[in-house]
């Protein structure tokens, strides 16, 4: 009976997910020694001995981060463990134990929630996590996942987002827009499915984007291939809601401006072609699509050549310092200055750009 | 599209809620030597140097938990941090870092988000944790409340739960089944008011039970009382569900079984009076009533001089072979086998004795 007594009334819209967590979060500080990083990074950092222990935490929720329509529940139990495996790789760190909190409506059987347990066991197989814990409880309406994971990373090697330096190099992993590309897909898809029952989904083609969509990686082979380089990156982040709301948490994170090239964009034949089907820039698709799981990271001048060796790695610009901004050079040559458009999942995945 | 497209189709309400998570997790391993206890006690339990790093995750659902009409959202946050925090001292331990999952509708203000969170905020200053992470998203349907708390505890001091021996006293804490009175006083409330408006709810003289359902504590105070003491509990558990459903966890998972004598079980006078005004028997009230937070555990018989001097802790059975089964004596000297007819949140928090 006390809910919303209040005559003031925000609207969470108006805030978006940052802010939101910016005005529930601002006045919390930390007491233990052994946090030794609370709320603002992937994940929170804890005194381990000699070792860190890293520990991130995510929400998955039906109608907001996945569609059952067309999320088969074993790639959704496997997505949801990755999407938490990534919140450590950038920190540099081993995800080691995996949480799983699931809330269920009796809408779903016991046979449904197998496959999603099938999908969080293969991730937890392939990345080499236990599944250590967690709580199962019914639900009045659909299917809500929390995930939480603790992994480790040694005291000399933990990376935050918050270092980067001017004349750092940014790189980023693999190539973007492409889960969001294959996500406009199965939206596609679904609609025709739903205007007339009898239509088969027409995915063929498709297979990369959809996958990217469906079933991402976390890029733990990067972590391991920049430890095995001797690299160690200055600043890193993972790309789930779009490279331009990740390079902007890291130059505000780090007080400093950056200027990345449209060109460097690591971007896929098929997302190009799809986005133009659709009727997007491929770049916009790569800048706010969000859901990649790719790794943005900033590297010391030094390392240039070492990087360069590296496949599947790209070299998208520098960082600056901070009274030049953050911008992009486009393909003319025109300065644009890069805002946060991304995956803002306070405001049900709208791509507002 | 893949949805259930199995033949079989098993109800979540056949298996409830151990059920299911015995069904889900039964092939569940381990492979890191970092994780010394996965699956199946209060907590997860991490190697971290010499101390042992503790893993506990909750999640608190609107219409499965809470009901937002009689449920302060400020006590709602005290309430989902305390409960979290019970699980760690359920181990032993002191509980350290926080991280909030929260995700709700736009029925939602970003006020009454403040008050949730100075509810979290405030459990988190009392009981001195961090509040060290977390996510926050939307949802299409309610409040959904996902919390991880980690720990510490001292190697030689950690409490399972499968360590009871033949022999052992078992000692519970405060009193029980009055947060189950509460909720039936909150309920009925509820009822008058539906039906007429106009009328104030009359919960006056109910002031204990009320603030045990809405504002619980838990019992780190007993943890440092027994530390002081010298007493290290053989077997613990924190009783969320209701003594009997938590001596049977112990019972079962210890292979023993036990003797508890319902004379000897702490109830307050405020809920035996409750308990008869519903016409339910106060000890059904604590044994299935559920979210007392209280610690059950178990002791040397060598500790029974000790355990007498320490206020607000019960003596309240002994450990017996497991052939024995777990029984209670009655008032009237008839054993009645001991069977979990807990709060079952899977069930929607029925009580079904």
């Amino acid at each position: 009976m006390l809910e919303d007594s209040h005559t003031a009334r925000t609207e969470l819209s108006e805030l978006g997910e940052f802010g939101l967590i910016n005005r529930l979060t601002s006045d919390v500080g930390t007491i233990h020694p052994s946090t030794i990083k609370g709320i603002g990074d992937d994940a929170a950092v804890l005194e381990n001995g000699d070792l860190l222990t890293l520990v991130s935490t995510d929400l998955l929720i039906e109608g907001i981060h996945f569609d059952m329509a067309f999320t088969p529940l074993k790639h959704l139990g496997y997505k949801a463990a990755v999407v938490n495996f990534s919140d450590i790789y950038a920190m540099n760190g081993s995800p080691r134990q995996l949480f799983v909190g699931i809330s269920v409506s009796n809408r779903f059987s016991a046979e449904a929630l197998d496959e999603l347990y099938a999908g969080i066991k293969l991730a937890c197989k392939h990345y080499h996590v236990d599944l250590a814990g967690g709580d199962t409880t019914a639900s009045p309406h659909g299917l809500f996942l929390a995930l939480t994971v603790t992994g480790t990373v040694d005291k000399s090697k933990v990376v935050y987002r918050n270092t980067a330096q001017p004349g750092n190099l940014v790189c980023v992993t693999g190539d973007l827009g492409a889960a969001y590309t294959g996500l406009l897909m199965l939206e596609r898809e679904k609609q025709v499915f739903l205007a007339n029952p009898d239509m088969q989904p027409d995915l063929e083609g498709h297979d990369y984007i959809i996958g990217r969509q469906l079933k991402p990686e976390a890029r733990g082979d990067v972590i391991r291939k920049l430890e095995e380089a001797g690299i160690l990156p200055t600043a890193m982040i993972d790309i789930s809601d779009g490279l331009a709301s990740e390079i902007l948490h890291i130059c505000h994170d780090s007080n400093t401006g950056c200027r990345l090239y449209e060109e460097k964009i690591p971007i896929d034949p098929m997302t190009v072609a799809t986005a133009e089907e659709f009727n997007i820039s491929p770049v916009t698709a790569a800048l706010n699509g969000g859901e990649d799981y790719e790794l943005l990271f900033t590297i010391s001048m030094n390392d240039y050549e070492k990087i360069r060796q590296l496949t599947d790695v790209s070299v998208i610009g520098h960082i600056t310092a901070a009274d030049e901004g953050c911008n992009l050079v486009t393909g003319d040559n025109v300065l644009v200055e890069i805002t946060a458009q991304g995956f803002d999942h306070m405001n049900r995945g709208a791509i507002k750009g």
